[in-house]
């Protein structure tokens, strides 16, 4: 075996792992061409060893042990796809302690403990690549630590999930319910049995403690992280969003305001014309605002075992190079404890639905309370009249807190028959 | 100073030099904190050393000698934003043959002469980056030979000329004609005084060849791109396509066909659903089809000064970086000499327009023709009606000489008045 041979360890052969040991495989010797590096798998620990796997492995690479498959002397590189805080946190610092560079999908083990791995990195002096934990297959999290490197980002916003991506396209497209568009979803495999994780914003908001950590350097795990999920979204109420040019997405967004960071979760109205706009299906995008590069977008398969695996492979072949030519790949570094901008002082610009009685001097009874709470109003539109009117406002950038404290207020207004649903407006700023 | 400090020679300072010039000093903490790496400007190649000059530098730095800045001791790497091909092919061999990193944003150089180039940055083991010579600021080259190093790219599609896209954008969304839309995109700056080099291709063809080169790692010049332009789009042409769920874009397209690479820019349509239909104005895109990775987009800024700087500033650290570490970056090696497939021989859909005589039989006349050719009708519209019939046919993938042929033989059917366009569809399979 020369010494351009890269051994790895896997733990762990699910979809990703399995996909993986077939693409090391497959593409064997275009990698070994282009990098002049060659890859093969020693060893992988799987819970089941009587399991029946598609891979083009030999049985006897295969262990129950995973700890076994980080002390292997055989094993020179450890990928991680268990997923789970523990034992993967664990093995992963046993595998960085031994100078084994470890690569990550592990999103949970990142938004939780990600400052904590990579300060071991940093003091092993070896590479911990995680590029498939935000986004699966899309490149994202090299480009903002390398190509970004010499720009000041100001804010990201991710469609991270493609589960309620999905459920979103299907109430936009085809008016359908939250409920409906969810079965179809759990129909065809892109949402689990229990769907909490996506429709509740969970998995966004740890890809968003990811994100922001990564992109201001900053110490956010996914516990920082407001969120809100798409439980809630009522089909009248993206139709409604439809009617004034507006489409309806989950954003993980993370922003820089003054010296803090800003990182929440929720569903948000974009312009129709917004490139995060056109991402449908099961798709996810990631699109960057920094100082001179301006608009950025990353598009692709953010799930899905072969995208992610190629992701895996990336940052693989990527901390192979490293170790051969004894070099480090970029790093992390150590994050600094930044404060966190409760969602109270977060500026948005925000949409609300309110069915009024129809008649003279309402809309001066309304707006009364948007300007004796601070919130200037850039729109209003009746949709229907009648009895009842229904009115969408948008306002300008306006606090988290003063918009409550509106709502809260119109809420006693007697014109007011119900304030229907609030919903942040971003990307059409100015 | 430190030895941490890399001192930067720039050859040029136009838009994309004073704007790196500008983006070194504003944001040199930034960088210095993320990577440790202390940029500074040592010297300036200039024209005109009278102009003034929007940078933050001392007169000291300038000189009218780029040899004398590649030569200059107190220079550690090369920016090199001059254009054109000499001297900048002479100053960078110059520059890496002194064991000097390259960075250069000069797509005409690399889609001439980058096997040369890279064969020299081979040689003298020294980096020789270029990121921005492609998509302005938008990060491709990187993913396309990092992210991407372990899959195998089938496909790379690019919107890569932001003059044409703004002018389909206008012709798209207006109505007007392209005469109309070029005036205005001259009056705004977008377009030259000359625009032949954009509405004839030839800048896309360019960074076609230099995209090909990477994600196929041939030995592709621009002089090998198959090139349409999109000055003989008539308005009616894009009305047509629009009323059949088509956009018409300029896309550069960069194939491996059996071994061989295929490389073309000419106007497409695209389904109005594709991620590259929904990319606006002078916006720039590149979608790219991998085995595992299925599809990604990465969407952005593809010219001006700042986005460009920043992508130059991207290479210039990881340069930085490795010039400090002692190692190298991803390299191009050397291309192979593979063979380019002829345009004759690519495989595509078409759409064709039709003026026909309105009678019965017709269609089985022009039908007759298609399968004499061995091109196959996967769709037929007719648009309007009376005397003449205006009619569109969309075709499934055949070769371009086949459909030549097709077209050729239509003429001479009788009760074809005239066939009008005759365009590419892609993204359409299936």
């Amino acid at each position: 075996m020369g010494e351009t041979t890269v051994r790895l360890g896997l733990l762990g052969c699910g979809h990703v792992g399995a996909a993986l040991a077939r693409l090391v495989v497959r593409h064997g010797e275009i990698i070994e061409r282009r990098t002049g590096v060659r890859l093969e798998v020693g060893a992988v620990a799987v819970r089941n060893l009587a399991r029946e796997r598609d891979v083009p492995l030999p049985a006897s690479v295969f262990t129950h042990d995973p700890h076994a498959v980080v002390a292997d002397p055989g094993v020179d590189l450890v990928v991680e796809v268990i997923g789970g805080i523990e034992p993967a946190r664990e093995l992963i610092l046993d595998a960085l302690g031994a100078g084994k560079p470890v690569v990550t999908a592990n999103k949970e083990l990142l938004a939780n403990v990600g400052a904590e791995l990579f300060r071991a990195a940093e003091a092993a002096g070896v590479d911990l690549l995680f590029e498939a934990s935000v986004a699966g297959g899309i490149p994202l999290l090299r480009p903002l630590r390398e190509s970004l490197a010499g720009d000041r980002i100001r804010r990201v916003m991710g469609i991270v999930n493609g589960t309620t991506n999905y459920i979103l396209s299907r109430m936009t497209d085809e008016g359908c319910t939250f409920a409906d568009a969810l079965a179809e979803a759990q129909s065809l495999g892109y949402a689990e049995r229990d769907p909490t994780a996506d429709v509740e914003g969970h998995d966004a908001a740890a890809k968003a403690a990811i994100i922001a950590s990564i992109a201001f350097g900053a110490k956010v795990v996914a516990g920082d992280v407001y969120r809100e999920g798409i439980a809630e979204l009522g089909a009248e109420t993206i139709a409604s969003a439809s009617g004034l040019g507006y489409v309806v997405k989950l954003l993980a967004v993370a922003e820089e305001h003054d010296g803090a960071v800003a990182v929440r979760v929720h569903p948000t109205l974009l312009p129709r014309n917004h490139p995060l706009a056109a991402v449908r299906d099961s798709f996810n995008a990631i699109f960057i605002e920094a100082d001179a590069l301006g608009e950025l977008m990353f598009y692709g398969r953010g799930a899905g075992g072969e995208p992610t695996a190629s992701a895996v492979l990336g940052d693989v072949i990527d901390a192979a190079k490293n170790l051969v030519g004894g070099a480090r790949g970029a790093t992390v570094g150590v994050l600094e404890r930044r404060p966190v901008c409760p969602i109270d002082e977060i500026e948005s610009q925000f949409a609300l639905q309110m069915e009024v009685v129809d008649r003279p001097g309402v809309l001066a009874r309304i707006a009364e309370q948007f300007g004796r709470h601070g919130v200037s109003i850039k729109s209003m539109q009746q949709v229907g009249a009648g009895d009842e009117a229904h009115l969408v406002f948008v306002t300008h950038r306006a606090r988290e807190a003063d918009l409550r404290a509106t709502v809260h207020a119109l809420r006693d207004v007697d014109v007011v028959r119900r304030v229907g649903s609030v919903l942040r407006v971003m990307g059409d700023e100015g």
